[in-house]
């Protein structure tokens, strides 16, 4: 196969749709909770609504950051990329069916929200389709809470081994110690977050991988909102908000010291604000 | 050579000396600052103090960090450190003089002040000396300010343009370019500040290298105290204090992104408090 066969460039289209489908309806909820937001301690704040913003790749395609700024969305990012292009001579060995065939083309959504409250735990999901000579998806979702809460937690882990189960293609425990291996930072010894599921360099059948691909948005669309509705109300301190600003700072540290997609992309000449979306809006190294 | 030649041992330990009189001095000179600063807009918050915490590495050795948070310092750090140990097989033939003999012995002074006022330019400053089978000097200084003011810019290249003029081993506008390059953003097409000088692999005659990197030391000891002094009395406006934690926000994305030793630090197993000690103390991404 290569990148422009049609029924490939087809495929292409409705991973294409599916995260841009996604992406309304992640942030048609996001502003729904922003309005429901009225007993919270930030109520005092208007409800927050996503802005957007297109970009274009100079070696082709392009994208749209949609960034909210609420009162319980602290920001929020919901990014949608397509792009295509050749990898450079440094790349095609090391990425998938590039070798003898440079062309790609790939297409994702990326979430990043960062809660005002330390009691909501802050939350991550991506997932995309790349195409070479091959064709592969990826993704995952994990949390970040300052305060952790076992129900949360729990509630969180069990929506995504429940998309596991329900698909031949995944496999919860791999996806998961897969997670829990990425989102660590080495020179803290410590865990981003609470963890999730990973994936990468899936490719069993692709209905069946794009089923579980939109699963995974699914759940995440179900489960996270829920426990932000759960906790959103509950008043926090002062010491509870300065744990939050110093908690985003690991956060940093992880996204620029480790995370691939943040270091491949910022130094491939991706569009650092799309990249960059992803950093907390207030953070302390006190 | 090797690293415990008695006449290489007694140069490193002046090296180290000096380091440790420099500390002091620039503790004693940022203490006394903050007394003064009883007209800055800052004025309703005590005076800092430098606060020193000894650690141990387990490989060699250890240090100290001095950090104060004050009133016109909002968060300043001046380690010094002097460590021994043996590089890995990894860096033994990345590390000058390391390839038959992989003992080394470093001992240097790292300052990174972030300042309350978005009128006053944040500075770094450090100076090393290393020893394996060879040995040499490195270091530099910097200032990144908000508002770039000229009359400071031009009084900061001028004092390191000095100190360079009077040593025979040093070269104003290598040191000056070497510094531009290493401090700049490729993400963001952006220098991180004003610049300074920067040096590494400086091994011309020991007396003179040495003689030079104290001289960069007592310059800077001079030279950013002024500035300061000039500038703490100004008020500033809120945009001008949001502007300051977004300039920081680059300064973490330069620090975790590409500076080398942040960056080989945290991946050797480095203390991470001490080396994330320059991060800033408050950052926005808005």
């Amino acid at each position: 196969m290569t990148v422009d066969d049609p029924a490939v460039a087809a495929r292409g289209e409705r991973a294409r749709d599916w995260f841009e489908t996604l992406r309304d309806r992640l942030c048609t909820v996001f502003e729904a909770i922003e309005d429901e937001a009225e007993s919270t301690p930030a109520r005092g704040l208007p409800p927050g609504r996503f802005e957007r913003t297109e970009w274009q790749r100079p070696g082709g395609g392009g994208g749209v950051m949609a960034v909210m700024r609420g009162r319980v969305f602290e920001k929020v990012g919901v990014n949608v990329s397509t792009v295509t292009g050749e990898f450079s001579e440094e790349f095609r060995g090391r990425v998938r069916g590039a070798a003898d065939d440079p062309r790609f083309w790939a297409s994702g959504l990326s979430l990043v929200a960062h809660m005002r409250s330390p009691r909501v735990p802050a939350a991550h999901m991506n997932t995309r389709h790349l195409i070479t000579t091959e064709w592969w998806f990826g993704g995952g979702a994990d949390m970040t809470p300052t305060i952790a809460d076992p129900l949360d937690t729990s509630e969180f882990h069990a929506a995504l081994r429940e998309v596991c189960d329900r698909h031949a293609c995944a496999d919860y425990p791999r996806f998961k110690t897969w997670c829990d291996e990425y989102f660590y930072l080495p020179h803290r010894g410590e865990a981003r977050g609470v963890g999730g599921i990973f994936y990468d360099d899936l490719a069993t059948d692709w209905e069946a991988d794009f089923a579980f691909t939109r699963d995974v948005g699914s759940a995440f669309l179900e489960v996270f909102p829920r426990i932000v509705r759960r906790r959103m109300a509950e008043p926090w301190t002062v010491g509870e908000r300065e744990a939050l600003l110093v908690k985003r700072g690991r956060y940093v540290e992880f996204n620029l010291l480790y995370d691939r997609g943040t270091v491949f992309g910022l130094k491939t000449g991706g569009n650092p604000e799309a990249i960059l979306m992803s950093l907390p809006p207030e953070v302390r190294w006190p």
